[in-house]
This record gives structure tokens, sequence and C-alpha cells, in this order.
């Protein structure tokens, strides 16, 4: 089979362990070391944790789902805002609006600046202030290597997080598939109602400056392989490029035999660790040379299908 | 219109002038400061260039052309084999093989090892040594900034490359949108047959692992957006999922009528580095704060059509 030759060893960062096992065989046939299928074959299921229905969000489209785990921790006001908002169906037939390349996809209401068009609420909060960062006296699996933005960085409950030493405060960062509240140019003005997604490398000078409120655990290739828009910073420019939106559900109010069973390795694990030191220190055949480092955006974080 | 409002400002690398202008005014009716459109419209002609049509590649596909700058300077083999493989023709009617998604994209022959199907070549190497890295007593523009992967990185040709201090060897980096040479496992079993963009987070532990050669500089959305392979690292399952690759050209061997014409910003020149002092310090008035710094993976490489 081709597919042997040419290639490059998988650097994805949403991982099925089925997927890794066939990479690892195709990167090489005579590993040197283990591969990543092989650290996390070593796992304790105890390292691996179920997503929380209430703290998950399906973004249902007519080509599939994209499962989305909230992270309430860093955005307590804005995950309850779009729980809400997604419980009085208010995301239900809007449209996925903007598609700019290497930078974001984004969904929300087409005629939300119409006051006779736009979709009504009334429940959730159209405004939220920013949660933009938060004490970090929470658990923190720090990276051992530096960062050009921040001066640790690590991750907490399954995010990508930053901490600054001095002031002591945490926020979740921009990278691949972390999803934020979009906002106009007062602080105060997101809340939830509009949402993206990053689909190209981590734009991390929009960290503190934007809530992110959440992370595309599975599906994000339906959202990143979007035909770009051509109108300004990727808005569509016609109705008819939008992509609809069947609907937007919290995974708690979906029959459980209509639930997607992933499993997330715990960032607080002992294997989580050795992930992170495998890809520090790339040992495959393959490799010519390791890094003997990583940034944060090049760490994968596991997710598995629960077999039931 | 809605787009002003829940937006993101624009962080795309791949930019032209007109869509910044519009960019700019959609991001802050009142901007505090330049915009990035403000500092490229003080910019001098002669701080452009075009491409030299003997070092740009035209792949060339159903719903357009990307445009793909050769790296001469750092993989003069891998470049020059690559053009003799265009003039005659090897890469015409071959397919794109691969899309794993926030990694890269693929391309080459299917029949690659099958002797009797695959596509035949005379002029052009079927292999060629890795040029993994090279001397770094080039014009280099430096980032002021520390990077993750290697001690200094910036800019030399109007490509992103990294510099080892001690070494002193400069190598081109694994940014969005390069191009580089899949290779198997021996170092010198790749030579360009097999191509491949990066669609991602930049994959930077790939550098000084496989040799780099170019980089797309437009239509790089017609590369980015093609729907993800669902086989082992992104490989597509069936012949028919593949994206042909109509024609594969260097740019001299097109009639000029039928050219790209386009202008790429000089990294050496004075508004390059007011480029990159505009995104280390964003003033629009959309940010709450600047990050101050800049990682190589967020720098834009303006681009600009011709006017004829």
């Amino acid at each position: 089979m081709r597919c042997r030759s040419f290639h490059l060893p998988s650097g994805v960062s949403l991982l099925v362990i089925a997927a890794l096992t066939l990479a690892a065989l195709g990167a090489s046939e005579k590993p040197k070391a283990k591969s990543m299928a092989d650290v996390l074959a070593e796992s304790k299921s105890s390292e691996w944790r179920e997503l929380d229905p209430e703290n998950t969000i399906y973004l249902e489209l007519m080509n599939g789902r994209v499962v989305i785990e909230l992270a309430p921790r860093f955005a307590p006001q804005h995950v309850a805002n779009v729980k809400t908002l997604a419980r009085e169906h208010y995301y239900d037939g809007l449209s996925i609006l903007r598609c700019q390349d290497n930078y974001v996809v984004q969904w929300g209401d087409p005629n939300a600046e119409k006051p006779e068009l736009k979709r009504q609420f009334t429940k959730g909060k159209a405004t939220l202030a920013p949660e933009f960062d938060g004490e970090s006296k929470v658990p923190f699996t720090k990276l051992p290597d530096p960062d050009v933005y921040a001066s640790e960085t690590g991750f907490c409950d399954g995010f990508p997080v930053a901490r600054d030493k001095k002031s002591r405060k945490m926020w979740l960062t921009h990278c691949y598939g972390m999803v934020g509240a979009g906002r106009d140019v007062p602080l105060d003005s997101g809340g939830g109602r509009e949402l993206y997604v990053v689909i190209g490398h981590a734009p991390r000078h929009l960290d503190r400056n934007v809530t992110l409120l959440g992370r595309v655990v599975q599906g994000m290739e339906l959202l990143s392989s979007l035909r770009r828009g051509t109108g300004p910073m990727g808005f569509y420019e016609k109705p008819e490029e939008y992509t609809p939106i069947k609907a937007m559900r919290v995974a708690a109010d979906v029959p459980e035999s209509e639930r997607t069973m992933l499993e997330l390795l715990r960032t607080d694990s002992p294997t989580f660790k050795r992930v992170i030191e495998n890809r520090r220190n790339r040992r495959e055949e393959w490799f010519a040379m390791s890094a003997g480092r990583i940034e944060i955006g090049n760490v994968p974080l596991p997710v598995r299908t629960v077999r039931k």
C-alpha cells in the first residue's frame, strides 16, 4: 500500500486510539521507541474521564455532529448562558456565517442586527461581562518548556491554559479547536450568542481579549473544512453560502442512546505526562532529530470512543 | 450590516491590501492606532518584489490555482528537481491523496508503489539527499521575541526561518502554508515527487526532519478546505475521494498573460519591520490588551495583486 511511503508522522491533536494504532504502524514498521499508541495502550481506565453531559454541547450540522466540551471553571457565566440559550433553542436554524482561512469559523444569527428579523430569546442574556482570565489556584499540569506569550503554559481540566507568574492569573489559550464568544468593541458586548472556533495556527494574541468557553473534542473537521468566505474577515457574502445549524443541544438533554460517548485522557494523569514527554522527544524511527521541546499548541489531547 | 458585530479582528497570514482595508474598517470605525492596512498603504513600491517566475509553481486544480513560491536558497536540489519534474509533466494528472486535519495536505502519485502503473519520469531524480538546514550567513530579519523550538526565528527571502546561535545553522520553519517534500524512513527517500503543505498549527517538531522547499502565497484555501481523509494519517480511503491535479507548472513556462501577478512585501524592508511591530502591539480599538510579543507563526507575510 503506497500510503506507507512519503508520509509524515501524525501530529494531529484529536486522537482516537484505533487511528493512532494504525498511524503508528504506518509511521514505522520497526519502532525504536514507544509510539503514542503504546503510551495510551498502557494507560489505566481511571486516567480517562467521560464527558459531563451537563457541560457538553452538540452542534448539529447537516453532515454530522460537532462535540464541544464547555469550560465552566474558566467562563462560568458564558457557559451558563450558552446552555440557557441552547435550551431555549436559540441557535437552532441559525447559521455558520464566517470561515476565515487559518483563523476562525463563526456561527450565529445572520439577522442579529435586524430588529424585526432577529432570533428572539427570553431566558438567555444578550451580553455578559468578559471572563478573560481567573485565579490560578487550580490544578495545573505545567509544560516544562517556555512559551512565547506567557510565563507558563499547561493544562487544567483538559484545556490548554496559560498562567502569569506575577499576577497569578490563569486563562484558556487560543489553540486549535478552542471555542469562544465573539464580541464587538465593548468588552461586555459578547455573551455567547455568536461563537467561534479556531481553525488555524493558534492566534494567541487573542488570549485575554475575548472569552474562551470550550473546546471541540470531536467533529472538528466538519468546521475546519468549510469553504472559506470571500468577504472581509472571511464572512460569507451571500446567505446561500451559509452552513445551516440544525440544532445546538446540551448533551444532557439528548436521550442517552443518541449521545456521543467519548472519553478524554485526564490532563492531571501520569499517562498524560508521558504523552507530553513522548511528543517532546520523538523517537520513532522516522525522526532524524527530536525537538526536545514542545509548544502548547502541539500537545495532543487524547480522545477515545467508549466501547458500549 | 451585521458583520460589524461579534467579530474578531483579522489574523490571517495571507493578506491582500483590498481585503485588509475593508477588514480594518470592520474592526473599528474609529481606529486608535495604525491598522495593518495603514502600515502597508505607507509602504514604498521598492519594498515590494514580484514573484520570480523561474521560482514559482502553479498547482492547477479543477477549481483554481495554488501559487507556490520556491525557496532555492534553502533547498536548491529539491527546488531544481520539482521544476524538472514539473517540466516533464510528472505531476499532471496525479492526485491529492491525503488531508489530515490540523496537519497537512499531500499530493503525489497514487500508484507510486505499483511498478506497472506508476508515473514515469526520465529527467527528474527519484530521490535526493535531505536539505534540512544550511549556513546562516544570509540576510535575516530577526524577530525580537523568543521561540519555543529555536534560539532565534525570523525571515529570509520572504520565508519564515529559525537559526541556531551555536551551530549557526538556519532552516525553514513548518509554518502554515509551508510546502515540503514527503519522505519515507530513510532520510534520502524524499526528493519532491510527493509534496505536502501545512494546513494547521505549525508542526515545528518536523523542522529539520523533512525538507521544506517553498510556501503557498495564494490559493491556500483550495487546499486547507479539502474534505479530511478518513484513513490512517488522513489518507483518503478511496480513489474517488482524491482531488485531481490538472497540472503543475513552472510559472516561467506559462504565457505571461496567464500568470498570476503578485507582489510580496520584502521581509528585509522597513515596512515589514513595521508590520511585525504592528502585530506585536495590537492597538486597534477592539483589543483590550496587546501581547507585546509575537510568535513566528502569527507574523503575516503580505501579498498583493499587481494592478496591470
